[in-house]
């Protein structure tokens, strides 16, 4: 008899941290019906690890989000599953337990059936509180393991981490290939070890197509036991991405395994209406390149989906960069350099932290460290100078315990620093803390919402909640949108000046009411400067001050509700009487 | 012992046919040593199977570039390759004997070692010959099997070609997977079943990654046995094109077998160069799609690098298919609708026309087929109606035999025609040729050059290679440039207005003598109209007429030797005295 294989279609944050955005409801409603008639999916990804936030990010409910996508999969019995981060929980930074143990009853209330719970560390620490309440909750529990490459990370490693998550009650094994560094070879390996323990165990295989292992590996896992892949299709699949379903299927088809087929027709029609979610907005948020592959991620075995805001950071250096340089009389560096310089440097500096797996946020740490240590090299300064307070909280073992040795530079460093290393469960610095939000949503007058789903909501992003609860958050990604809108008409050949007149009809001027010099503010600490774009006044807020050749400081009124769009005269500028300071766009009233 | 995987690099067409040219020999030679720094090739693949006529193209002499690009190679021990279509030689179309029987006396004289030589039927009369000449002047002949999937393509039937290859003295065998539709698991039986066969020969496999499968044929490969590998680098490796030789590396050494390493800081070098030579001139021809991955492609089986020349044909129809469905009241189809319905159409066609492996020329006429019946059924007419005399004479059987049956309604459709199958060895249709190229280069006063080089460059590409000896290929290929050029400005933001006024600038325009109606032609057969641009004049040329009101027909002189840039008077448009009718761009004089 033919060993079966399972299909997951993993259809959650646009194109990763490359799509800021993803579909909103109205459009999960409609796509889901499409995926359910391809007729090849056992379970779908309905919501990833950042499918809260960016849904709170758009001023959007995610609750109500999560029941609505989830329901027509329930339907048609399609498993639905989601990603957590264990002690991290659905955040980049650790949750108090009660907190943590609401999560899976809330989900799943909603519909969500299986849950992946990773840890950046593969700490199991991180991990088995959460089977423990998955399960409590109803929920199947998928332990994982986050793949990297190093000589610490190998198979007898991960079965021993395997063992202990199973042993905790996981009925289920992801092999979490996030940077698709995983190497074909040693992932069938260790699925064949893991098989071998466990054949009762459920194992999936999650991995990204961005340095082009990924189809070999799939290959490799199946020939050695795997159960359900996790796959994409068009027009989010391959490039930095997942691998598409037609292909995984033709090849393991051909292999002699048992696939679903593929309904074409509801492929192509579901294919096209992704498109058109696509250019309705989420494609404003995209990087292009993000649609290509590069195998020079499997030198600093990044993530693929990280490129977009590593890309981002490095445009930011990039002229304070190449500044210090010419004042050094050296040669400047291209964007492409410096990306060089900084997988270099990520490939040297990730050993000496003890070989964190690199996903966030410990893929972010190690990058922001290789980051700075690229700037104070070419500054002539030290490496290691620049590390922030997440990171050391990494490495003295705050969120667990590290695969690797760290270097004896770094102990050194933090014992210099007066810092204490700790082998703590990481879970005991955060104290439960549902009291507290409850008491604030009473405050207010807020719902706790079906199965407390609010109160988790707040609990668990509750700075986005309280700006999603406020209108700020809409307004702000109204704004965001727009901003991008801007952009890509700039791009498609409008010129500034064209984009700037359009933006101008919708804006107030707010003008000089005599001949003077502009002060935005005096700011004796600091340099002293014009407002940001966006910055936000109300009609007797102070906007800017004249000095006058008088020596009088005359007060400038912001004389409407908005936000600024455009700075005319900067800090210390002369100006005439009548000239345009800025342009205000008038806020919308916020229902 | 480690079984040992060398990598031969490709590095020739640039990205397949969506790179239009291939660097230039300054070019070449500034990149050869550092391909030899990086220290990880045991091969090169110096000249493709389109490098002549590339050089041609562009007015430079092949010869030239041969000699110059493999030397450096050569001097480093690294072997170096060429691609030759058998029958076909370099061209699209059938060789003479003695032609073929030069080009290895040729290639061998000009440093090219390795002769990798296909026929896109696999059929093995157009491949045998090449052998023996390719042996009896000292080449290594690495014959090949065009792999594509399909019922008749089984393990059996490629390992029963291979024997023959073998026997008729082929010391190596190429699986050359030009779409990259090979099924890693088959590839691996087909690998096995060659190597316990035949285990003294060498199997080299080539790939393409645009359908995703390459790394895990990879993979399969070489465990089954294969000893060398074609990958690529950056920024010419995935999308499309073939697998990084990082990431190749990178997973043959995780699973066990002996790889060289790579000298990265070359790689990084030559990566930077080669995109030099893309901002120089290269990218201008080069689709940025090529640079995605798509899976579709697996279900036409079409090469990836087709895509580019598909989606040109596809443009040219789109509007008129439109307009075909607007005048039925029927929804309009955009493009992408149309590449889907012509890939179903391939996949309809293909088994019918007895399943020719894709790969040129029979993939061009199995899409210009599909793309044929596609037009038709679209205007509601029968398929199969307009099929062109190459595809016919594939269809009879003038290219060697078919690997599958044909389609009973296709043998009908020929019988209809009067048209005659035969099995025939196809080279008895092409007699010997060289005395006749030779007696025109006499005549022309041209040199055979050395080892009859520039003899051999004529009878495998004579039209080409007079326009090169002319200066006209120089000419073309500088105004391609110069269009490619305007294009670009034109994207970056020039109105069409500003482009159109650049252009002008540079040339002269042709204006009305007086007031009347212009007739560009007169032609009865067809519609008459305006010329294309491009279109060539000398000062004594007519260059239209002007029908008055006083019913003369007066004519208007070119008065420059010229090209049109633009046309500014539709036929029939009704010109007042002085008005502009075209602009004429003056030729160079050409040395």
């Amino acid at each position: 008899m033919k060993k079966e294989i399972k299909f997951s279609l993993v259809y959650r944050d646009m194109w990763q941290s490359s799509g800021k955005y993803q579909p909103r409801v109205d459009q999960l409603v409609q796509i889901a019906p499409l995926i359910v008639e391809m007729g090849c999916f056992a379970r779908v990804e309905t919501n990833g690890g950042a499918f809260e936030q960016v849904n709170l990010l758009y001023g959007e409910n995610p609750n109500v989000a999560v029941r609505a996508f989830t329901k027509p999969f329930n339907d048609a019995g399609i498993q639905t599953h989601m990603l957590d981060r264990g002690l991290n929980g659905l955040r980049m930074y650790p949750v108090p337990a009660d907190v943590r143990r609401l999560m899976y009853k809330v989900k799943h209330a909603q519909g969500v059936d299986i849950t992946r719970i990773f840890c950046g560390l593969n700490e199991v620490r991180n991990i088995i509180p959460s089977i423990h309440y998955a399960l409590e909750a109803g929920m199947i529990p998928q332990a994982t393991l986050c793949i990297t490459f190093s000589p610490v990370h190998t198979v007898e490693y991960y079965t021993a981490i395997a063992d202990q998550l199973i042993e905790a009650g996981a009925p289920e094994i992801c092999l979490k290939d996030m940077a698709g560094v995983g190497r074909p070879d040693m992932l069938g390996r260790l699925t064949k070890a893991i098989r071998e323990r466990h054949p009762e165990v459920v194992i999936q295989y999650h991995g990204h197509s961005g340095p082009g292992l990924s189809m070999a590996s799939i290959l490799e896992v199946c020939k050695n036991g795997a159960d359900i892949i996790d796959v994409a299709m068009e027009p989010m699949s391959w490039g930095k991405v997942h691998p598409d379903v037609i292909s995984v299927q033709a090849m393991l088809k051909d292999a002699g395994f048992q696939v679903p087929e593929i309904n074409m027709k509801a492929y192509m029609k579901a294919r096209a209406m992704t498109q058109e979610f696509i250019d309705d907005f989420l494609g404003y948020f995209m990087d292009p390149t993000n649609k290509h592959m590069s195998s020079l991620l499997l030198k600093c075995g990044l993530p693929g989906g990280m490129m977009g805001s590593m890309m981002a950071d490095l445009k930011g250096v990039h002229s304070g960069i190449n500044m210090i340089l010419k004042s050094k009389n050296e040669p400047e560096l291209s964007l492409d350099d410096l990306l060089v310089m900084l997988f270099d440097e990520v490939e040297y500096v990730w050993p000496k932290l003890g070989y964190p797996p690199l996903v966030t946020p410990f893929s972010q740490y190690v990058k922001n460290v290789a980051l700075m240590n690229v700037m104070s090299l070419i500054k002539g300064e030290d490496r290691w100078t620049m590390i922030d307070n997440h990171t050391w909280d990494m490495i003295l073992g705050k969120s667990g315990r590290l695969p690797g040795a760290l270097a004896l530079e770094i102990i050194e460093l933090a014992k210099e620093k007066g810092y204490e290393f700790t082998d703590e469960d990481p879970q005991q610095n955060y104290p439960d803390q549902l009291d507290e939000y409850r008491k604030e949503m009473k405050e207010n007058g807020w719902e706790l919402g079906p199965d407390d789903e609010e109160l988790f909501e707040l609990a668990m992003h509750d700075r986005q909640y309280r700006d999603y609860k406020s209108g700020v958050a809409k307004k702000r990604f109204q704004d965001d949108l727009q901003r991008a809108k801007d952009a890509a008409l700039a791009k498609q050949g409008f010129s500034e000046d064209e984009v700037r007149r359009l933006k101008r009809a919708k804006a107030e001027p707010i003008t000089a009411m005599e001949r003077g010099q502009i002060l935005w503010e005096v700011d004796i600490n600091s340099t002293s400067m014009a407002p940001e774009v966006g910055h936000k006044y109300e009609p007797n807020d102070v906007f800017c001050y004249i000095a006058t050749p008088w020596n009088t400081f005359d007060k400038v009124w912001a004389n409407f509700s908005g936000r600024i769009i455009e700075i005319c005269a900067k800090q210390g500028a002369v100006v005439r009487k009548g000239d345009v300071l800025a342009y205000i766009e008038r806020c919308e009233v916020i229902a």
